[in-house]
């Protein structure tokens, strides 16, 4: 029986859904009082595409590491909000009409349908300068602060997450093999969830091998997300995924490279990985390995 | 005699443009350090985009305002850079189809117009990150780096830069009077003059008092400098200005209300407040009221 299947016999009694609503409402509690007021148009277009529902994983990962180490709930639950805010204006100007042109987001219109084209723009353009200015002002000591800013300046940069996006739109890299595909992937998703594992670390000083261990976990698990994310798009629900389906035909995707069955092996074969990079932390990982394992269903 | 008046007899023998050119050569260097080597598209269009000219005002504002103080070299050109990477981000994603569709930037082809229009968005989104990242790396302490990069976060956030733009596309606020537009200018061009001009003491730990001095000046210096820029497009030469002029006819602009006479004499007298602004600094300001004062008149 795969790890998988294991799976889905342990989260029957598993209290993983449970903490990550509880995570993710503290999130969306600090992400409120982050937010602008609603009193103009840009400021209600922010709200809108970062309140908006999603699941909180990669907040829910940043708060999982940071228990492992002697942080304040605080810090943590801020260092989440700020994983969300990115996220959340990858999306928007991914959705636009030049990138992936999608019309849905979370189940509801993409924030370029529902604001207009230049609005989601600018609403992406004031998302950024919002995450570091909230690392900027957390309780952590300074140097902390400048480590997070300069992380997540180089994740989300253009050899990070916006060289991954380049890629993924076909405007640059080679498009045939796996090893293409997977570096298209831990770019445009990986390196955001393998910071999200990270901050935990960061915030609470831990080692380089440490750090190093909880990065290749986010990272790794970041690309069995991916994987699953082109099952889904291929054999889900649309209803239970909060957006259309088929929508990756004709794209470069895992599932179209290795077909439904592969994919699912795979996939398992890199949560395996992605557990086994936890060893450092021992049993005091159970936080972010069952996470892993029962995200990996998209129990939430 | 007015000020301008003035200004053109003190400019024959006028160190400024020489000063000016060595800055923006410094600056330049610095600039070609931070951008990632031209190894992807992406890396290109950044540097297209950063590298391709303009008179590099603002970040002889921050060098200018840094001399005040005692502040190392490489930190002032290292910052002045940085406004410089902002400003170039802003103007790609102004000049976007869904903004102000300009085909022509700097005299040649606007971003979107050279790379396309996806990878002129991923342009403007991987520079923001990598302006907050080069203020965590300076030499100066960690103090002094997180004030800058909270500051800047403001600054270009949804309540500076990004407010500015969404109001100037005539997607928020009134727009009927001079104070409607002043207060629009204010966040699309003052603000990050403001910036500028204080960023230099906020390297040398100026007091609160001198930095809200330079922010002033900044701020009215960037009014002058809107004032003149409208009036150049109603009146100037489109072969010196490096775009074609007449394209805010239709629009809400300082020449439109005011008519050309009028705006001419509230430039001068937005300059006059700039210099006063700069009055706790007497004559060790120099460098700042000479640029002042040839700026407007775009000598360089």
């Amino acid at each position: 029986m795969g790890r998988l299947q294991q799976s889905l016999l342990i989260l029957k009694n598993n209290p993983f859904a449970g903490r990550l609503c509880a995570v993710a409402r503290d999130v969306e509690l600090v992400l409120d009082n982050i937010l602008p007021p609603r009193t103009t148009q840009l400021h209600e277009a922010m709200r809108y595409s970062v309140l908006g529902g999603g699941k909180r994983l990669r907040a829910y990962f940043t708060w999982a590491s940071s228990q492992l180490f002697d942080v304040s709930h605080q810090d943590a639950l801020q260092t989440a909000a700020v994983i969300e805010l990115i996220h959340a204006y990858s999306l928007v100007h991914d959705d636009l009409p030049c990138m992936d042109n999608a019309d849905i987001r979370r189940g509801k219109p993409s924030c370029h349908k529902a604001f207009g084209e230049a609005t989601a723009t600018l609403v992406g353009d004031a998302l950024i300068p919002l995450a570091f200015q909230t690392f900027s002002s957390l309780e952590a000591t300074p140097e902390v602060r400048l480590e997070l800013i300069k992380e997540l300046g180089h994740v989300i940069g253009s050899q990070g997450l916006v060289a991954g996006q380049m890629m993924d739109l076909g405007q640059e890299g080679p498009r045939s093999t796996l090893e293409d595909l997977s570096e298209q992937q831990r770019l445009k998703t990986g390196v955001l969830f393998g910071f999200a594992a990270e901050a935990g670390g960061i915030l609470g000083n831990a080692s380089p091998h440490e750090r190093r261990a909880l990065r290749s976990f986010g990272l790794l698990f970041g690309k069995s997300f991916q994987m699953v994310d082109d099952w889904l798009d291929g054999c889900g629900d649309e209803d239970a995924i909060g957006k259309p389906c088929g929508q990756d035909n004709e794209k470069f995707t895992f599932l179209n490279l290795l077909g439904p069955t592969l994919l699912y092996q795979k996939a398992e074969e890199t949560l395996e990985e992605a557990l086994k990079a936890l060893s450092p932390f021992k049993e005091r990982a159970y936080l972010l390995r069952e996470a892993a394992v029962c995200a990996l269903h998209r129990f939430s």
